[in-house]
């Protein structure tokens, strides 16, 4: 990341946004100096932990990861461009968590504060490693961003003591987190450490995990609970340890802790070269994206449990799809592609990317989604009382009381630097996933080579390369042919090349012997795609999807009027796009013909046997992400047709 | 009803049914002697209030009204055939339910055995006038049948009881019930005793509802609650009771509670000639059959408080519409259509009877649905774990710990002749409100005339009428014109007859001076009807429902497989309509030209551009009422077309 420069329309947008508005914005709500919004106290029971406030622990059992997540984006910041306020911010804070650590390395501040003596008894659902994990990540992110290793030293003591408390060996006890997001935390700190055991104990939590006699079983015999449920409530599944995770064939339970998991096993597995554990995150993954995600990259079905439910089951109005649940999505979709180069990967990653992550935070980037539905009827969220309880909202909300999405955007998008390129040293291939304006210096034969990117995607398909270094280079470039793009042109300083003879896995590779100057042109084409879904997926029966590009469209009640069910797509509708500066900051819209009832037709009965009228209408589809950032109102993505 | 027999295969059968199996079922229920189902307790109870047995109440606090509701339908069942062993167990139940009453008069086994001292301290929830109006209209019903005036006498010294304890005068609480039932016993017990002080007591119930200061506010003052709400939960709209019933626009709230009510508004505003009563009567009428009632004429689409939600907010998969709301649907209609003979109110009670109400029994009359759907997909009821704990199930159940509706279907179809017809002497008008097989005798000046009735009908719109006297007769035969019914053909003796210039509010009246042996032949066409809903009530848009006469089709995956949302009608779907001897007992069924998704065209993917192709289908549509007695599996009443 630290070798990628975000520069383009879209993208360089959205980070100068993360950047100017949404951490000081977060910072502001963990020090709870936002009026009007949930408390957060995060800060605060840092302080109390440190010994130097008095007070009660408040917020959720894993309000520590808040800190964390902001401490990670602040890292991705610091490498985007210096702020040196920010730095001492963070560095404060940095030393907070500090003086929180206990003597012997431990560090939670909700165990420290509200259950001191019961460290490590319910690592089902208490959260100590989870928060563990985004520490990690954060120590990790802040060294590499600064060069600065307290955080780093703070952790790497925690991981220790966590490391002389559980594992395989006689006299530990045999537990694993109820919630995954160490595993692919020790991934990030092995690679900065090189620490064997920060790998192995990555590689236990992960071969453990469903392993019986079921740990999560024993530790509740310990407590004397008798109800052996996540939460008192969810199965095992739930958290993806009701059976050794190679032998896990569906996408089950919580979404958030699946997609955490399977990025810590992809991880593993690549740096172990374990080929059984790749086929294990290969069949979820087949099972993921074959029957259990919603156009958008939004996964996870239900509410209850935020969590997967069964092949196929994609309802659109009470989709939970919960914001983080796509991010998780993007990172283990990453990972794959680091052990598998195949465009399905990148394809997935950016679907998510675009739709399902995005649609989480609004334009201006100070409210946010937690749910993400297809599909929204205001009166019926808001007036039926079986959908009122729902985390389900009919706009944005400025922050949550249970506070994990907002910082996982932020940190997301500040790192999107790590998710356009990468490079294989061994068959020296440079790989271009994403396309963004952006430019990116390789290390290659002792000179640096700079490749620019330049495009207005995801608004057209154009995507300018151009090299520079001194010398020369022989490598091979690999760009992605995206899956939604069924025609593409390619050349190489102004020579035309044919796609298909280069092509391999969904990469369209250039082997030859680079040279300051040369330039790449890719001209993806991108009409407006009328997407269907297979027969079994009920929800979107009889009905289409609009996309163009990665974008996913949906309808508003702003540009298209109430009852938008009503409305039908005409047999040619003669679909057009165009991009509308003045639109949602800039967009891309869709305009097509299709037809609504004649409400001056209907003879006014609830039943009737007189067919309605119809009447042809223009209808004017936006971004899915980027809705409910004008009037509120009715939203829905798939169209009757 | 004791002038009227129902002879037809169709009803008559539904009726012995009644008689024969879910009479005997039920009293083995209420007695907890048939095994496997839960537990009543309802005779114990009375036997516990008896000081007979030792022993703590179990049940709702409303156990006592289903002995009653049994009661009212063993008078039903000994009016169409007389049963001595049945009668004998009914007069020593009736004996029982006479030593359960207090020195006092009070009758109510709840609070005799479990509150003794906290009787009509929670008017809101606790049922004492629910099970009171119950008990009222068991005792009519059983002393029409029988002569027998125990049951009567022991309900008339409990509403004395009731009448010196609330009402309007000094001294008295001016409460109501929070479950309306006793309002509509009233009327009948008045219409039986001719006592003033009955209607009276109807009366001020009616029009004390909703007053303010409001009376539940009050006792839970008395009680020291904090919390004002019904069941803790619902807001005072759930019993009708947020404002005077003449101030009511909308049908809101708990949806039995509302039909209950409306209907005891009816029959008040009848009795009284109270305009503005019935005013109110019909505007929520207008806004139920407008906006709020399923094609089924199931009611109330929220499990959330049993309740209505809001205007054209008709899911198909999470509809409510209980079988006892539909049941109180047919009760409201049958008064609506006594105060003022319009057809509108006769075809709702036709279509609630024939489809929502009927679905709620098995053709076996052995197993029950509480919550009537339109469309169900068995796997999300199974899986979804936020459906799990429905009351929503996918096959019948033998019975229900709140066992409301069993009892509430068997006394309707018991009683089914009193909605056939209805004669008002001040004009000399006979009416034919529903086509069955039947028989009716009816005294008009000093002699008995009597009507029969012949027909197939649901299945086929044919009727004949022969009227059998001794001398002759001046009357109107006013012959219902179903709303469904476009066009009609009428001969009386053979003549041919313009239906359109004696008709008045959907009913032909043929006024002559009859004699013996005079034949009127009602032929109403039966078309299949292919309906569509108003285009804001979305759950049905792009979508048809297929309808023949009264009767509601849906499809079944038994007869078309499995996935029905992928199924989509023909644009000419050549429907045509056969009876079928040996299906579902002997129903017509539909069948007609459909497409559905070629599987092996699909690529596989979820999502895709390729249009799926869609390959021909023969589709065969039952009856709605019968679905679900054979194979279960998915159903749906609305098409995709």
């Amino acid at each position: 990341m630290k070798q990628v420069t975000i520069n383009d329309l879209f993208w360089g947008k959205q980070q100068k946004l993360i950047l100017e508005n949404v951490i000081p914005f977060q910072w502001g709500a963990l020090n709870d100096a936002i009026p009007d919004i949930e408390p957060s106290h995060a800060i605060e029971n840092f302080r109390i932990a440190a010994g130097e406030k008095q007070g009660d622990y408040y917020g959720r059992v894993f309000q520590d990861s808040d800190l964390a997540k902001w401490l990670e984006t602040v890292g991705y910041a610091l490498t985007l461009q210096k702020d040196e306020a920010l730095e001492q911010l963070a560095d404060k804070a940095i030393e907070l968590i500090g003086r929180a650590q206990q003597p012997d390395g431990y560090l939670n501040t909700y165990f420290t504060v509200s259950k001191p003596g019961q460290r490590w008894t319910n690592l089902r659902d208490d959260h100590e490693l989870y928060c563990a994990g985004h520490m990690i990540e954060a120590a990790v992110s802040y060294y590499e961003a600064t060069g600065k290793s307290r955080l780093l030293d703070i952790v790497i003591r925690f991981v220790e003591h966590i490391s002389s408390v559980l594992g395989a060996e006689p006299g530990k006890k045999r537990g694993y987190p109820g919630h995954p997001e160490i595993e692919l935390a020790l991934m990030k700190l092995y690679r900065v450490t090189g620490d064997k055991r920060h790998l192995e104990l990555c590689s236990y939590f992960v071969d453990e995990r469903g392993q019986h006699p079921h740990f999560f079983d024993l530790e509740a015999d310990e407590r004397g609970d008798a109800v052996k449920l996540h939460r008192g409530r969810y199965p095992y599944s739930y958290s993806q340890s009701h059976l050794p995770v190679r032998e896990q064939l569906a996408t089950d339970g919580h979404s958030v802790r699946a997609m955490y998991l399977y990025s810590g096993m992809a991880d593993l597995a690549a740096e172990l070269g374990d080929a059984s554990l790749f086929n294990a995150c290969r069949e979820l993954w087949s099972n993921l994206i074959g029957a259990r995600m919603y156009i958008t990259g939004g996964i996870g079905s239900s509410e209850y449990g935020e969590a997967f439910t069964f092949d196929y089951d994609l309802p659109n109005d009470i989709a939970y799809a919960e914001t983080c649940a796509s991010i998780g999505l993007v990172f283990w979709a990453h990972r794959m592609l680091q052990c598998d180069t195949r465009n399905e990967y990148a394809d997935v990653m950016e679907r998510a990317l675009y739709n399902g992550v995005m649609s989480g935070m609004s334009l201006d980037g100070k409210k946010y989604f937690y749910v993400n539905p297809l599909e929204i009827w205001p009166e019926s969220c808001e007036l039926r009382e079986d959908r009122k309880r729902s985390r389900l909202k009919t706009t944005r909300q400025h922050w949550w009381g249970c506070a994990c999405c907002p910082p996982n955007i932020a940190r997301l998008v500040a790192s999107l630097g790590d998710y356009i390129y990468s490079y294989n040293p061994t068959n020296r291939e440079w790989f271009v996933h994403l396309y963004m304006g952006s430019k990116v210096v390789q290390l290659l034969d002792g000179q640096h080579v700079e490749l620019s990117q330049t495009t207005n995607y995801p608004w057209d398909g154009n995507v300018d390369f151009s090299i520079s270094m001194e010398g020369q280079s022989e490598f091979t470039l690999a760009l992605r042919l995206p899956g939604w793009c069924r025609s593409a042109q390619l050349w190489v300083n102004g020579e035309a090349m044919e796609i298909s003879e280069s092509s391999v896995n969904g990469y369209v590779k250039l082997h030859r012997s680079w040279t300051n100057g040369d330039c790449v042109k890719l001209a993806l084409d991108m009409p407006i795609e009328i997407i269907r879904a297979i027969p079994k997926l009920r929800a979107a029966a009889g009905k289409a999807a609009l996309q163009r590009g990665p974008i996913v469209f949906c309808l508003e009640e702003t540009d298209n009027g109430a009852n938008l069910p009503d409305i039908c797509l005409s047999s040619e509708p003669k679909l057009t796009a165009h991009y509308e500066e003045q639109t949602l900051n800039g967009v891309s819209v869709i305009t097509g013909a299709a037809f609504r009832s004649d409400p001056t037709s209907a003879d006014g009965q609830l039943y009737s046997t007189a067919p309605t009228k119809k009447v042809p209408v223009q209808i004017k589809a936006v971004p899915y992400f980027a809705w409910c950032n004008r009037e509120p109102g009715e939203m829905q993505v798939w169209i009757r047709e």
